[in-house]
């Protein structure tokens, strides 16, 4: 925390602007060092640009730079005294900053010759390369953020939705960490009790009965519940549906991809097989983020670089919530079509049995029987026939028939979803042990260990070794 | 230029910070209608995070927005009141700005939903999506940058190498523009003595004598000529040097590839026609930005999907700055390989003879007998044999045998090297009828077209389409 950081903030990749962000003690000192503002004339000098330039760097503090105002001037390697970029730069005085510490931003042209030269520049001159999310691990650890609010941030910027970035937005405003509040008040009144009885058993304070615990952890358990119960569509909000599209070669598997996306990426051929590499399209259906896979046709081959897609269209298949088959409904099954069904097996599965306005050869009652959790759709997906179910479909897999908007917390985190559930299965072991009504000393210790589940979501009860791994989720730079 | 424009600003992609950037009449207005600053808290109010919010959006101007001062708050959609990001915004007063003109900068959560949603409150409130280039091309047609500057901040964002950044740099800095125009002055002094001379043929004045006129306009045209003969080096440092790598297949093509990039992007495998696609990678050999295409196997087959690749192989290849032939040294020349030497034919060819560890087979002098301007180099590929020879005739090729460093003047864009061309074209007529003794006012009108074709380079007789054309070619935001 004593080393002055720096990374580029920006986006990789070419743009209007980039940007240099530096953060502790060193920073004016840094900007100092490397930059040198370019000051209006007065009218006496003036000249055409209506500026004039200094002769050297290290003249900035006190003389132009002032707390979070914009300064024109350019980049100087001290060392060479060549120009490096022509810039704006900010210094923002701590501790009403981002990281709470002394920040410096350096806004230059969107080049990574540029980014790269200016970056490398400052971590000559006495700066450190930032680890991925340090700024916000320095938020965090200087109280600015709490940990979730810092984990939101992350899913703030990856996020491939709407929906997805207003939970994060929520998450980041601190609507978790209120909910999450609550509940270990909840506790610790319940502890607070417990602890009471245990240490003035003689007192006239209102006296735990066993009856109150159970109904006091039952409604701490049933909240908990309910944060747990959004985590299914938390993930999907997060991450988007995972549907594998698979069926035989040239049954229509791209043209389905492209009537879904509307637009013609996955390339549409008469020769079977020329699906070569498992193709993901990030796309929306209704609102909800769809990672649709396209996988190359399942069957025997001796062509190595195809072998290669099928391996991966295996593993996509493994992990996809939703499985959609393709069938060609105007040819009886295949012998690949069989094979393929029995792999689906009892899994979740959209059968579409495609080419209907050609014919319908296909007994539809055979594949219901084969294929316990299928449900069946007739399309004719290039007359754009039964796309519109498919995407109702979907839509009701992920919202389970419930309520579309049930307000804005989802739990979209892993780790949240874990100690949540741990915290809930703590509460139910003591209440298990409130039914068999044993001391309270063993209950008590039941609800704390709840009460420091739940602490370790917003990182007021967590260890260093978790804070590094939710931090290394970030981007460089943030 | 009534209107206010807006764009994003950032390269596209996740990052720690995205920016809007706002010019015109219009900004503040804009800011002021979708942000809502929030201050810090007297410490009577004193809370937590030591901030309070106003209630509503609208009460910025005079209140919080300071000229260039960047301020914390929230962007709110003012229609429904729901938070859009949380965000630090910018104003900057006309006209010491990029555009000479009002700029509003948001600079928000870097993901692409927050900057798409903001973009998208901006243009509802009342801007107009700014073309691309059209915040550089404000500050071009309000006078801050002539043409080649406005030119050059293009180059700087898409510079490939430190070379061809610094270029850029220099042009931006007015490098090209001082050169231009010294010419351009020596132009004019030629031109008002020719005026005079024809005006008042019996004053007293310097005395044009066709001597002198070859002399002045043959010094220009040599100045004129110098600059035109950096745009060969000129374009290789912007562009790249193009080499395309062909052979059969299971030459060694992906193998060399891998060596000069000195990491494994192209798969190096076994199967004969496994590089199905034309390849491109960008690198850097002795500071020489170079693009390497490595090409599918030049040969007859019947796979579309390979075809596919060939055709692409073939363009490039046409296009290539230079091709490097690959042969398997270790066996005689096949029926392919006499193929691909009869296509190249005179072209700029190095010749890799490989695995010359193995055995040397190949008849070299029959090689250079049938390719006039090949270059043999003896390699083996695998065992890192010949790769410096390589990096050693690439590098001669492009510096031509001259000083490498030759000031940071280069003609990098083909605009500019068009109108020298011109520019020296009309000089040359000049000197010829000046040779023939024809009369001055024959020669004034080339001296003048020449005068003009070195103004369009830096836009002060240039037409608005050719602008329009310059600008097309910028990114978004810039």
């Amino acid at each position: 925390m004593d080393e002055t950081i720096a990374a580029v903030a920006t986006a990789y990749g070419e743009g209007g602007i980039g940007i240099i962000r530096i953060s502790g003690e060193k920073s004016l000192e840094i900007l100092d060092k490397v930059f040198l503002p370019i000051k209006k004339k007065s009218k006496k000098q003036n000249n055409k640009e209506g500026i004039f330039l200094p002769e050297s760097v290290g003249m900035a503090i006190g003389e132009s730079i002032v707390n979070r105002r914009l300064t024109y001037g350019n980049i100087i390697d001290p060392l060479t005294n060549q120009m490096i970029d022509e810039v704006l730069t900010v210094y923002m005085k701590a501790p009403y900053t981002y990281t709470t510490e002394d920040i410096v931003e350096i806004y230059c042209h969107g080049s990574i010759v540029s980014l790269r030269k200016i970056l490398e520049l400052v971590l000559r001159i006495g700066a450190r390369l930032a680890e991925p999310g340090e700024f916000t691990k320095r938020a965090f650890l200087n109280g600015r953020l709490d940990l979730s609010q810092a984990e939101a941030v992350i899913d703030l910027i990856k996020a491939k939705s709407d929906k997805c970035f207003d939970v994060a937005l929520g998450q980041l405003d601190g609507s978790l960490t209120k909910e999450i509040t609550t509940i270990r008040n909840n506790l610790m009144d319940v502890l607070v009790n417990i602890t009471v009885n245990l240490d003035y058993p003689d007192e006239d304070i209102e006296i735990i009965t066993y009856e109150n615990l159970i109904n006091n952890l039952s409604q701490i358990n049933d909240m908990i519940g309910k944060l747990i119960a959004t985590a299914d569509t938390g993930r999907i909000i997060k991450e988007g549906l995972q549907v594998a599209i698979i069926g035989k070669p040239n049954v229509g598997k791209s043209s389905l991809m492209n009537a879904l996306l509307k637009e013609s990426r996955a390339i549409v051929t008469e020769i079977p097989g020329t699906t070569r590499d498992t193709i993901v399209e990030d796309m929306t259906i209704r609102a909800i983020p769809v990672k649709l896979i396209d996988t190359a046709g399942i069957r025997e081959t001796e062509d190595i670089v195809e072998k290669i897609g099928i391996e991966k269209s295996k593993e996509s298949f493994n992990h996809a919530d939703l499985i959609i088959l393709i069938l060609d409904g105007s040819k009886p099954l295949s012998e690949e079509d069989d094979h393929i069904i029995d792999i689906i097996g009892k899994r979740k599965v959209l059968v579409l049995i495609n080419k209907i306005d050609v014919a319908q050869v296909i007994d539809e009652e055979d594949i219901q029987r084969r294929l316990a959790n299928a449900i069946i759709i007739k399309t004719a997906i290039k007359e754009d026939i039964g796309i519109k179910e498919i995407e109702d479909e979907i839509e009701s897999l992920v919202y389970n028939g419930e309520v579309k908007q049930s307000g804005n917390i989802f739990i979209t985190n892993v780790r949240h979803k874990n100690l949540l559930t741990s915290a809930k299965s703590a509460i139910d072991d003591a209440i298990e042990m409130v039914d068999r009504r044993e001391a309270l000393e063993f209950i008590e210790i039941d609800v704390k260990r709840s009460w420091e589940f739940l602490g370790e979501i917003i990182g007021e009860t967590v260890s260093e070794s978790i804070i590094d791994e939710v931090f290394a989720r970030f981007c460089l730079g943030k």
